[in-house]
């Protein structure tokens, strides 16, 4: 087992000078603040682990703005963190060392909507509930949804997925260029708005999932789709969860091009049930959506429906209506507050393995048994389709033995994923909470070669410093 | 305009000491060659471009034997470019700094064939349709089809993709994996067998495209996906190629899932008639592919067809049995070579421009007249679902003003694409030729932020240098 993540070893706080303080202040005016409220507020976010918040945070409102202050931060090698909508689950906002927090929420401007090649340039504070708002009209819409309604430059960043990914891919998929402000300050382009290139290194998506260790994300490109001509969600019920998982597994095998495959446990259902005022039978379910033309929809939930019920599954309960299925993919994307809230004053210990299909049913079982035998409540949700699942452990922050044990739980799940051939993330990113799982999946010299990346880029070592690995 | 490019200026030949050639053949015997017909036979590829062979070469059958051939060169400092099938169309393997060339090709192993994940792992030497080959058992295949039957590694050196790519993406989308053997000799894994993952720096896609300048790729893991359980081939005649061109984008836009959409000229018709003997109608052409069930490929290609028929597309004309179907296929993929026989003694200037798909029309249609109006024989194949075409210049090499004119035209056609926001090279990567273009596409600072990455990864400068940009 890892050692449990130590946050106190990895405080290295590197204070700022007044004198860049000052500078800013002069910049930005009253867009530079100190106010204790608002660095607390920026000096947190999902994540259980509490540090000391930055020194200043500057509200930006353009690349230039973002470039000003990291050419400041630069010249004084002070760490800056861009902060989004503070919804990282990984700690990937907190100021281990010191710094200032870059807001860049008020860049929030839907740049160029080219409807007719599917693909928008936002800028980074745009959340994905908004995006989709603002392109409707055109037709199209941008799949990628984690539960939160982070901004696009954050999903960037922590190369986020969802529940859509399963048929549209990731962020890794779907972003096609950025704009970046590197650590000296500067302003570069990554990317064309070209379907495909061959044309150099691919720093785009090394930008993407880099948590903003390499550089300051100040526009992105993203491709659209067209919104489905005809959209159908369905529930399934199970009597197990394997045999939900066991389905899961057979309708990927088949290539149906399912465009949502989620499993909640009779946990999750519970807590969901009770959140959004539901009534779903408190069972293990699937809850699908299929995407297409009128006949396609209808020939993949009947390919889907004859799977399902090979392992026990019941017929469908369809949610046709937009209203029906809004709900339902409301109280979805919910349903970690759900559990949250289902227990007042707890916290969540989350896991976010993803594995290679056909070894999901092994790797949720022994989760789920091992859970049971430790005894601490806990609810799974998880992208199915794609092999990525979470367990959330609930635990009581008063009693650090409950801490312990969802720690270890989450130890034995990760590292019975990676003998799987998975990974310990699917989406949520390395952040604080899982360098050690990192160098023990990608190995001590994979890792070392992404710090020699980072050194590279970033040689003062400013950019959101002590995420991912420690240099 | 770029000033043509000067092969002459680029040759920098590091000698490789005989005391190391002499190493090189205590550890791999007569599997390191220092022939002359051996050398020469690696030191060019598809490209225009002459220059002296390597020094030597190896024939390497495993990673370690990689790993031993790359430690000796950073030992001595000597440039190492692996060679895979030498059908690079830029001048990737040639020596142009000296050094030797590592031969992969013997490493043609599939080793682990998992068809419950959809996922293949192959020795970089296994070719594409090698691999299709020895998949075929399972019901899977793998897509991504360059003209050549190139190797798997030398595809993901080049982030390649091909005819099936409007559907199922390109090496940057299907490689979910790498073993890769880094400059200082040793041997590195990146990505897992999971489909998604937010676990670090993408290493994979910075591989992916680097062109053998990163490091050598010995192993790499890919998607596959099920045989379509129905698959139609349809040629549909175009009274113009802006007819042709104005039919794809549509479709595109409608988002139909079509699998391929190729745009063959009348040269190109011609070309290739006269080389696979078919008696195709010599005028500007579609050829298209639809997969999926039986329902799902006739909606398909219903909808095509309308959209066609409105832009004055003829007819469908069907290729359904699987012999019709590779007849057409094959003579599509050998268009290149068709080209070329069609002009004994010719050689060929190959654009690779891609663009925004609503600007495909515009870009497509001025190369045309500039080649028309230059007066050179050429003939134009596209990937037009992704926004891909390639004009293909046929010049007699023993007139350097045939050249000449080739270049300029190339050089036109490019700056057009990066107006149009697109790129320099859509699948065929940098190598020697395009450096002038990707500074223009990149900028300088995105390039330097690339020199930056090589230059920490490979600090002497030995992985193929002198290829993708000048240190």
């Amino acid at each position: 087992m890892n050692a449990p993540i130590d946050i106190a070893r990895m405080l290295q706080p590197r204070p700022v000078p007044a004198e860049m303080i000052a500078a800013l202040k002069a910049r930005f005016g009253d867009r530079c603040s100190t106010a204790r409220a608002v660095r607390e507020q920026h000096g947190r976010d999902e994540s259980p682990f509490e540090v000391p918040p930055p020194e200043a945070v500057v509200f930006a409102e353009s690349a230039d703005e973002v470039a000003a202050a990291v050419a400041l931060a630069d010249r004084y090698a002070v760490p800056v963190i861009a902060y989004g909508t503070g919804s990282s689950l990984e700690g990937h906002l907190l100021a281990v060392q010191g710094g200032i927090s870059i807001d860049v929420s008020r860049m929030n401007r839907v740049l160029r909507i080219n409807d007719e090649d599917l693909t928008v340039t936002v800028q980074p504070g745009v959340t994905r509930n908004q995006l989709n708002n603002e392109i409707r009209h055109t037709g199209l819409f941008f799949p990628i949804d984690p539960g939160a309604d982070a901004s696009i430059g954050g999903m960037a960043a922590t190369r986020a997925s969802g529940t859509n990914a399963v048929r549209y891919g990731t962020m890794r998929e779907n972003v096609l260029a950025l704009q970046v402000v590197t650590a000296s300050g500067e302003i570069i382009r990554t990317g064309t708005r070209a379907k495909k290139s061959s044309a150099g290194y691919d720093l785009t998506r090394l930008m993407v999932g880099s948590e903003g260790t390499l550089g300051i994300i100040t526009e992105v490109t993203l491709k659209l789709y067209p919104q489905p001509e005809s959209v159908s969600a369905a529930i399934c019920h199970f009597p197990s969860i394997d045999a939900a998982v066991k389905t899961t597994i057979q309708v990927i095998q088949l290539g149906v091009p399912i465009a949502r495959c989620e499993l909640l446990d009779a946990n999750a259902v519970r807590a969901v049930n009770k959140h959004d005022k539901l009534s779903l039978r408190e069972q293990p379910m699937l809850l699908m959506e299929f995407h297409g033309s009128a006949a396609s929809v209808a020939e993949q939930a009947q390919g889907v429906q004859d799977v399902a019920r090979e392992h026990g599954g019941e017929d469908f309960e369809w949610a046709t209506t937009p209203e029906e299925r809004s709900r339902l993919w409301t109280a979805r994307h919910r349903a970690y507050f759900a559990g949250m809230s289902a227990n007042p004053g707890c916290r969540t210990v989350t896991t976010d393995t993803c594995v290679p299909i056909s070894q999901l049913a092994e790797c949720i079982g022994l989760a789920v048994r091992e859970a049971d035998e430790a005894g601490l409540p806990y609810y799974i949700v998880g992208h199915v389709g794609d092999g990525n699942f979470h367990i959330a452990y609930l635990i009581d922050p008063s009693k650090p033995e409950q801490r312990d044990t969802a720690e270890r739980l989450n130890d034995q799940l990760v590292h019975h994923a990676l003998k799987l051939e998975g990974t310990c993330t699917g989406e949520h990113g390395v952040g604080l909470h899982k360098q050690g799982f990192l160098i023990d999946e990608a190995g001590v010299a994979t890792v070392d070669m992404m710090r020699l990346l980072k050194r590279a880029l970033d040689p003062k070592n400013i950019l959101n410093p002590g995420k991912i690995f420690a240099l």
